[in-house]
């Protein structure tokens, strides 16, 4: 169940369904299954990752822009195509998910994440955190997100940076 | 209060009382209380620390392996009595508990995890990072653990994994 | 909505509004807005951070107290006006969050946390992480921690120290 920003309404049923769709997204990619990833997403959708110095001057530059379902579907083909990339393991944490405001446009959220990464026959270590800042609609009864802006307190990101955050 | 899959009807009461099973065997490791974790699984279990390629593959090969509650109880003596370990602390973080089907088996549950390892008068590391697969059953009116598996990210496991995960 | 320990009674507004208090406070530290950091507090109030190993010889002395609303605001304008330091972000993310009981004197919740930091032009590291141990009262209406204290891992704490957890 989410939690809610002071002073907002937000009836336990929506925070429950909120709750799931946030889990729903980390199991999929959790479990590596990033055909699934898509599937959270509207249609038309905005998913970027930008690094917070970026994100922070109203620079538009992203390390990675969709605007689509189906571009977000490239970026998984890409990377079930691609051999230049030694094979590696990622794990997400999201913590502190909080309904900020519900709005005309979509439920505003926002989050922290770390990611941990994991090469063949090496320790665990810290790839990247930030903070997730999300707006979830509602469409034939179900919820989506309509954006999903990932903005990364490094602005070194990794060159390996292919996966779904 | 715990997540739900897509789909899976999931009463609050039932997710409250899992989010409690999972708060308080993270509050006994968190404080170091490992003489009470035996107390969360069943008198028959199954608990493994398994490395993800190892899982991936079918290979039975565990880095720890127990099936009851005495052989848990047994680890901990273990850990307890040994001097060979310089003393250390260890930090566990779970994220994104999500309740994926209700069977007659049992729960099945799914998480994702960091371990932080700080040595003394070392900073804190990163350690082990990986998914949990639980099945949870109740006995007698309360929530038990009858399956945790702990599979890690890293083959590359620490010596020193002796802790609970 | 909060976890609660075996046999606590905690209802599920209660759950709820602990829920909101811990994710204001969080979304507050992750946009890096220390000004709302001491509206979470009491009036009189007690904040430590203070290393594992002091904590548990209950020695007195810690990297950082406070012992009221007043002397965190004091803290955010030092954090605020000093140059000393190199720009950073620090990420915090909170896990297992438990009611643990319900006195007179506040209901006591404890949790796990790690805490990451990033230089500028760098990748991003653990900092610290630990152990968070809180007593929450309800003033006006409205939930306050009457104490919260950080108590880390490692000893040796970075002296970069500055900033709220």
């Amino acid at each position: 169940m989410i939690a809610a920003a002071p002073g907002l309404h937000a009836p336990p049923e929506l925070r429950a369904r909120l709750a799931d769709l946030y889990a729903a997204y980390d199991d999929a990619l959790g479990e590596g299954d990033y055909e699934r990833w898509p599937e959270f997403f509207t249609e038309a959708c905005v998913y970027k990752i930008i690094p917070r110095e970026n994100y922070d001057s109203g620079l538009p530059l992203a390390l990675l822009q969709a605007e689509s379902r189906a571009m977000l579907a490239d970026r998984v083909a890409a990377i079930r195509k691609t051999t230049l990339y030694a094979p590696r393991l990622t794990r997400r944490l999201v913590s502190s998910i909080t309904l900020r405001a519900i709005e005309a446009a979509g439920m505003q959220l926002a989050a922290s994440f770390a990611v941990f990464q994991t090469m063949l026959n090496e320790p665990s270590t810290v790839f990247l955190c930030g903070r997730l800042y999300d707006r979830v609609v509602e469409d034939a009864g179900a919820l989506f997100f309509a954006e999903r802006l990932c903005v990364t307190d490094s602005t070194l990101v990794p060159t390996s940076l292919i996966f779904p955050i």
